[in-house]
């Protein structure tokens, strides 16, 4: 925990529904009575929305690997820092869709030799892990086809296909391992009702 | 020397004259029929002028320093990328005014904390120094006065004052202490042409 607050990540391959339970979490919480902040990455803050504008927008390939982590970083970093910090500070319970792991699924997997450069930026200038991560598993086939079924949005990472998807789904189960401690696993493959008990039993049992 | 060509930075504090010393050497050395490639920092390639646009356009307060820092080494990256890396490829001088010294003492002395952000971001995405870095270095108040003279640009650094031009100007100095191989210091307080004929003779020196 960063601060008085709590802070929870939802994290997942494209198509696995992490957005909706995201909000389907957050209005469940705030009908408990919870000052509740959902945020989104890249992005979140007036800043990070900038930049992710500068990389998402234009020419896919006219930014490397290398500048888009960057790029990616210091949104991340405005994004802590406007958005994040003071929402735990007054206690509030600080939803995003996505954060680091994201950059270590997205920018460090799919170029290998980039997970070292995603850890020493974290380390140097992010240092933060959410309090509780809820990984929402599916199977690929059925995100990519959501995913495509949503009108062009976010191509620029969803147009690379069923490998990538499989990829990335084995690379967030290993990042659950990596960081037990505050990943928890969720079957995606049911009812969203389903799904968002599971998510709210898993919130509430971390003590919100 | 990362390449077949010869990479020249240079340094000193705002009203120097270092920008006007890197137009002359590379009419110099075109003039010697050199490939001679003049660049600038922040900047030097279409994605870092947008950055650059992001950083200093707007309230200079909008970005912290961390992720101003952020910023400019994904400036950095795209620069060395697009413009610098190809350009020594092709056996060119490629003359930058300013590099990662700058960022060295505008992000990491201004902010003393931060230096060693600075060198771990440097070391991580970067890695690469010029083979001559050459510092035009001048008296802090002769340097304001011309500084002010000009019409309202980069107020963004320039508008902090002479204490600032002061404790850059011997930060600077320690650099060139700290990487005593590849900077010269070059006294920047007499005519710009002595100086172009002491910045020449040291770059031919280095085998131009």
């Amino acid at each position: 925990m960063v601060a008085a607050g709590l802070f929870l990540s939802f994290e997942g391959i494209d198509g696995s529904g992490k957005s909706t339970q995201a909000q389907v979490l957050a209005d469940s919480l705030r009908a408990m009575g919870r000052d509740v902040v959902l945020t989104r990455e890249p992005g979140g803050s007036a800043g990070a929305e900038e930049i992710r504008r500068l990389v998402l927008e234009g020419d896919p390939d006219r930014w490397s690997a290398e500048t888009e982590l960057l790029l990616f970083t210091a949104a991340r970093r405005d994004h802590l820092e406007k958005t994040i910090r003071p929402a735990l500070a007054r206690g509030a319970v600080v939803i995003t869709d996505r954060f680091a792991d994201s950059t270590r699924m997205y920018q460090g997997l799919s170029r290998g030799d980039l997970r070292g450069a995603v850890d020493d930026l974290h380390a140097a200038m992010i240092g933060v892990e959410p309090d509780l991560t809820l990984l929402i598993d599916i199977d690929p086939e059925v995100g990519l086809g959501r995913a495509n079924a949503r009108a062009g949005k976010e191509l620029r990472f969803e147009g690379m296909g069923l490998d990538l998807q499989r990829r990335m789904r084995s690379g967030f189960l290993a990042l659950a391992q990596e960081f037990a401690g505050r990943f928890r696993v969720i079957d995606g493959g049911r009812s969203a009702e389903a799904v968002a008990a599971d998510v709210l039993a898993v919130v509430r049992g971390a003590g919100v």
